[in-house]
């Protein structure tokens, strides 16, 4: 019932049937939520009366009575898609109290000052949450209180202190809203559900959807419970658990606690909990029940529990249990142990970890030297694992905006809160000075797969004169910190980091990845750098070497310009042969680092004015540099320009012009391929090269009979058996659509899905972040189709040419070498039209093994 | 046969078997060029063997001997493709001929002049076809003896003379070829096969075919004669004729001869030749004989005949028939006519006129006013009709240049010879001093529509010094002149142009075509005088109104920059208002010029910084019009750069930003078609609103809401009954993948054929040009892809869009409105997949509604 009920309130209906205790309450589904988006953003007069039955229902189980002083039902409004989205919609709690109500909520429990903390709770979210009144309006008016009384804690805070609070919290709501704080139980419900509803549309919720891949139409259920209240006294708390180590996988329950708390204390990290172990000495009874329902649930559910509960003088209820968000690294052990434990399968098991979690594994760790060196500053909790080195920030605009020039960051924050989620998103790692291990950054961080040191209470932060102290050290806005999410040691240096490899759980789960997979995996890479690591990750070969890269070192670029300056064949030929040697010597290298597995390497790709200079002073040395003058060269300059370079001079459109530099290309590539077979007779060489830009059958037979003739003439030469292989990149609309006629002439196609994602849509990628955020904002697009492979159009040219270019040449090796080749979500796609393989960059590879072993395995299913 | 023997070829062998005078031959095949081709440029010695086989039976017939001094056989060898293409391939006569044989001719003709003329014409034929040595040496040389001799014609030279020419010709061939002229014949024939072979991938060839869309890969034919000898004495001569007259129709032999003559002077327009009637005066048995040729054969083909005939030592020989080349009128007078006598139906006469051709008389014609206030200040040979203005150039590489420049220009030349072609294509009038009516500049102009007059023996023209003089004038390089085809008076002044209409047998021609036609015709216009031209030209409504360029006038600029400049919405808004009166006003002029007739409005296309300045100055002016600094101006422009603006934010990505621009657009659209159905109750306007660059399905449900919106609002509020339709441009290839969503959703599809062409070969046409020539060269492409539908992947495209549309919406109306909507090869295509309609612009309709019966002709054939 997940789909109409949302995850929470599946669960809390599973729990219930489970025999466990569970609030009563009700699921407003997320048909009604559907609906509500469809009628103008209302709730019908149909749905308004089933929510009115059910409260009525809820009143006789509970015995109380929703809106009535003598003995009030209070009600908590908790949101819950289908998957769990945590922290990015709202949540309203201790509904259902107005003066009157409150009073005698005071009178039923005894308790005035719990009545009293629960009314200004209600107030301060309802403002927050239904009316978007700012926050920090109402933390003020508390710290104002506070200040007042010499109080640190909010425990301290007396019933009258309090009551004064609820006066100013409406006092407040008056001056922003123009009417008075509702008083209406109804009312206060309506507006609330609503409001979850509207948090379906936020801003911070399409941006989590469309990072985590999910569907604007879902919609959101609300889940409406009776209050339990852990703010009851000192016999009451609120805590949050793991049935697991969410962080490192060790099977043993795992959480915090607040006594005298209401959840939001806990998740926001405004005060730091307790750990779980503790609660065994102050509540024995509580803790073993606890622990036993731990169990028995994820006994159940197969699956390491995040579970949230409430103690309300002295009895223990059930908020939530979900599978719980977890470290890649934890998710490896716990989907190995799991299977250890006899309770699930391997193919199971492959099933439960996100293939975009392993990214975190992939990314760098602190060099071993460089970190000898360092002696941390500090140490915060190891909130999210991993290594991270980059300039401090504060906010999370400045994240973004140093981000967007290459600069690697930092955010280092008091607490975050979903507001922060596109800033944390282009962080290396997260700082928090509050918070525990279950905060808001800690959560989202474990899912992003980024590195995160929660709650370091050392740190003195100025947020507006823009630095932060601790241990000694002043770090101002743009220096440089590091951090280890694995312990929590803070650096106030650049520390090196070096590269992750795939060992233990990691290295025994993956082997069992490679037994269910279909595609093939192979790697972008152009360096024998790149090449070992993408080995090292199980990349199966180069899936596509981008030539260019190597054009722009040194000496090869001032033989690059003196071919691009040309004015004749001859010339032409001089220049590429200039650059000839070292081409051959890099191909050479790669082939020594591939040992004998297969490579696609790519011709000549960019426009030829991407390898001129185009401000004055550059262009002045170069033109002494080719003894020119200055004015030929910007002539000749002037001349390359395009008006839409990706639709121009590019691709084998140079070799049909320049039929010289797929000549000087060809000859690298099998002259180096004969020097490596010759060194070493075991390897089994045999180049694939792949012609860029094909839009046309002649325009391939061209270019393909210039790399023939080359190539026949050098072997026969060489008199080595050597055999090569040419195919076509798939990235023009047209040579899709004539895939049948390509792949007669060709071993093998590439999609290029980056190309063919512009020039199917319309749009180039430079361009389109202009106008796409208006399709974002107006639904229209859900997901950026060049992250994500657009199934409905991109996707249907891909199918059609891979269907026609397997039927006219059965032989036909086809694949995938744009950006979507490591994109999980598009992964399942290819695996099911059927094609080879993915080729995509060496990090992502690992990502890509899982991602087609969750597709083939999806697909036995 | 004409597939395997080329025109020629087959209509000599007809002419044979008709029984008429025909010189001895035989014909090498069009396969054989194939084969030559396939056999990288060489005839296989099966050919040659098949070569020899018939030229050894030539001899029999002949009773002469190929290289035999006694009686020699000589050759005329002559290229004959499947469709004629004048001029722009190879011919050799007089071969067979050396020192030898040419004595033995001599003492055979009795005639040792006439041997040595054909002899030196043979050695520059071939030293100029065969192995390209430059014309004008050999001109030069026969300059410099007439010069000496004091002759005035060629005629004067005496045997002497000759024998001296054919001695220096052959040192200029020993110096350019490094080897003796060849003496032995069947090497001169074999060469000679071989170079009209080769002819057919000459540059001007290549043109020739690219314009008049004939496949390379047909190849062309060898047609190997008996020489009969026009130049044999003064009872010899040769000539061109027709069998009605090419310029106007009329039913008379019109044709042009000289005695004493060879073919090539007649067509090089050399000696200006006499009217075929004075032939009657001179030999009228010839005359009586030909004339009834003439019209056995115009009765054998029913149609008008272009033939050319030798006589020697009076007898007449026939050396060719075809169909002949004809202005466009008298195309049309000839089908009328043949209609008329009853000698072919009017669907045969339908397809007898070329739909291009039509173009010739849609051009402007003189201003009757302006040309009654101006006099010629020279005449020439009215060789080619209409009127034409422009500025003198005597290159036809200044024509291509200035004309690059948006310049109109008259290319004036001594003679215009193959070389020209492109220059003459793109002049709006040709002026030749030298040849007659059948000279090449007459022949090739009448082909392209050009208006042209030839044979100015007046003009004294310098074309080194750039300046011509005429009737006391002196005109220099890039002054106007005026031309009239149709007259051959010449204007040294520029006289005004006005548009052409259809009356008479232009008007009872095309009131046929309208008989048998499918495709609805409709034109691209956006001014009230662009609507009336195209309805007069047989328009049935308009079919893309563009409306951007309604806002590049006076005080709208102002306001769509301010509209650009805008921060936010109520300022956009704002400017957007000032907007609506004008946009609504050009509305209603262009529903009162339609009189009822529908229209497809396209909303906004272009991208925003189309609008804005540039320079430097113009920024700093429209600052200060906007009361806004120049910096922050620029800013503004800068931000609105694009790196691809093809592939940036245009189309309807500009409503899904600024709703408010299809809002202002739809009502100015809807009340303009109020505002006139108020006044004219009788007009059914409906009007049609088109969106252009949809991609997505959502994305145009956005903005046909926002259509349908501001539409229904303001029909309820008029109390009237207005329909209209949304429609889409389908230009991007998604769009056509996903056609049938889209279909769901639209009234009709206007198929964008220059954006799809675009994307879907990924180039773009303002960058193609840089690499096209390439692909022309190599014969990758033999055709503009932007001018002629590329049927395998465009093609493919719209015909999968159209399936898709037309099954998911049966009621979808479908049609073309980029520019292939005016190309006759592509209409023939979009007929043929089933299209409603083609939209092109108003001076293109006439040729796209006989281009349109055709098709459908055609199809019922």
């Amino acid at each position: 019932m997940r789909k109409l009920l949302g995850g929470k309130g599946a669960n809390l209906a599973e729990m219930t049937s489970l025999g466990l205790p569970v609030p009563y309450g009700f699921t407003v589904s997320t048909e009604a939520c559907t609906a509500y988006y469809n009628d103008g953003k209302n709730i019908s007069e149909e749905i308004k009366n089933q929510v009115i039955e059910r409260l009525n229902e809820l009143e006789k189980l509970s015995g109380k009575k929703f809106g009535n002083k003598e003995n009030p039902l209070l009600l908590s409004v908790r949101s819950g898609a289908r998957v769990s989205m945590p922290g990015m919609m709202d949540t309203i709690l201790n509904l259902g109290l107005n003066d009157e109500v409150v009073e005698g909520l005071a009178k039923v429990t005894g308790n005035p000052r719990f009545a009293y903390d629960s009314y200004r709770r209600f107030i301060q979210m309802f403002s927050d949450v239904v009316m978007e009144i700012p926050k920090n309006y109402f933390e003020d008016i508390i710290d104002n209180v506070k200040k007042q009384k010499g109080a640190k804690l909010d425990t301290e805070l007396t019933t009258e202190d309090l009551k004064n609070i609820v006066k100013l919290f409406k006092n407040v709501y008056h001056e922003n809203i123009k009417e008075a704080f509702p008083s209406n139980p109804q009312k206060q419900l309506m507006e609330s559900i609503k409001a979850v509803f509207r948090s379906w549309d936020n801003p911070r919720a399409n941006t989590y959807r469309r990072m985590n891949d999910i569907p604007y139409s879902w919609g959101t259920a609300v889940n409406v419970q009776m209050m339990v209240f852990g703010n009851s006294g000192e016999n009451s708390g609120t805590g949050v658990a793991f049935t697991r180590n969410p962080a490192t996988g060790e099977n043993k329950l795992f959480g915090e606690y607040l006594i005298n708390a209401q959840g939001e204390d806990v998740v926001a990290g405004i005060r730091t909990p307790s750990h779980i172990d503790s609660l065994k000495d102050i509540m024995p009874n509580i803790y073993k029940e606890f622990s036993d329902i731990a169990q028995k649930l994820e006994n159940h559910y197969l699956d390491m529990q995040d579970m949230e509960f409430t103690i309300e003088n002295g009895k223990l209820y059930m908020l939530q249990t979900r599978n719980g968000k977890r470290t890649a690294e934890a998710a490896l052990k716990i989907a190995v142990d799991l299977v250890d434990e006899g309770k699930i399968s391997e193919k199971d098991a492959l099933l439960r970890v996100d293939p975009k979690q392993l990214d975190s594994l992939l990314h760098p760790q602190f060099c071993k030297k460089a970190l000898e060196k360092a002696t941390p500053i500090g140490k915060g909790l190891a909130a999210s694992p991993g290594a991270a080195c980059g300039k401090v920030v504060f906010s999370a605009d400045d994240a973004k905006k140093l981000n967007s020039h290459g600069e690697k960051v930092i955010l280092v924050r008091l607490e975050t809160s979903p507001e922060d989620i596109e800033g944390m998103a282009v962080s290396e790692g997260i700082l928090t000075v509050r918070g525990g291990m279950t905060s808001h950054a800690a959560v989202v961080a474990r899912g992003m797969g980024t590195c995160c040191v929660s709650g370091c209470n050392d740190i003195r932060i100025n947020e507006k004169e823009g630095f932060f102290e601790l241990g000694n050290q002043k770090i101002c806005k743009g220096d440089y910190i590091s951090l280890n999410g694995s312990t929590g040691d803070i650096y106030g240096q650049k520390i090196e980091t070096s590269s992750a490899e795939i060992s233990g759980n990691f290295k025994k789960f993956m082997d069992w990845a490679d037994k269910f997979r279909k595609l093939d995996v192979r790697a972008n890479a152009d360096t024998p750098k790149d090449v070992e690591q993408a080995i090292s990750f199980g990349a199966s070969g180069i899936g596509l070497c981008r030539t260019e890269h190597m054009f722009f070192d040194g000496k090869r670029i001032k033989a690059i310009r003196k071919m691009i300056v040309s004015k004749t064949k001859e010339e032409r030929e001089t220049a590429l042969n200039e650059i000839l040697p070292y081409q051959q010597k890099d191909f050479e290298k790669i082939y020594e680092a591939l040992k004998g597995l297969p490579m696609t390497i790519r011709l000549l790709d960019p426009p030829l004015h991407e390898f001129l200079p185009q401000n004055e002073n550059d262009i002045k040395e170069l033109s002494e540099e080719l003894s020119m003058s200055v004015s030929e060269l910007k002539s000749i300059i002037s001349d390359l320009h395009e008006f839409n370079p990706m639709m121009g001079h590019r691709g084998c459109r140079l070799d049909v012009s320049y039929p010289e530099i797929a000549v000087m290309q060809t000859k690298a590539i099998i002259n180096a391929a004969i020097s490596v077979m010759r060194k070493h007779p075991n390897y089994n060489i045999e180049p694939e090269i792949m012609i860029p830009l094909i839009g046309d059958i002649k325009e391939l037979i061209f270019v393909k009979n210039i790399i023939s003739n080359t190539a026949d003439y050098l072997i026969k030469e060489s008199q080595l058996d050597v055999k090569y292989k040419v195919g076509t990149m798939i990235e023009i609309p047209r040579a899709a659509l004539i895939a049948d006629e390509i792949a007669k002439q060709a071993d093998f196609f590439s999609f290029g899905t980056n190309d063919l994602t512009q020039m199917t849509f319309g749009f180039s990628r430079d361009d389109a972040g202009k106008f796409l955020k208006y399709y974002y904002d107006n639904k229209i697009y859900e997901f950026d189709p060049f992250e994500r492979v657009d199934e409905t159009g991109v996707g249907k040219l891909i199918h059609m040419a891979y269907e026609l270019g397997k039927k006219a040449n059965p032989k036909l090796k086809v694949g995938v070498c744009g950006e979507h080749g490591g994109n999980p979500i598009s992964i399942e796609f290819f695996n099911k039209i059927g094609l080879d393989y993915v080729s995509c960059s060496p990090y992502r590879v690992p990502i890509a093994r899982l991602a087609a072993t969750q597709a083939a395995i999806k697909e036995m299913n």
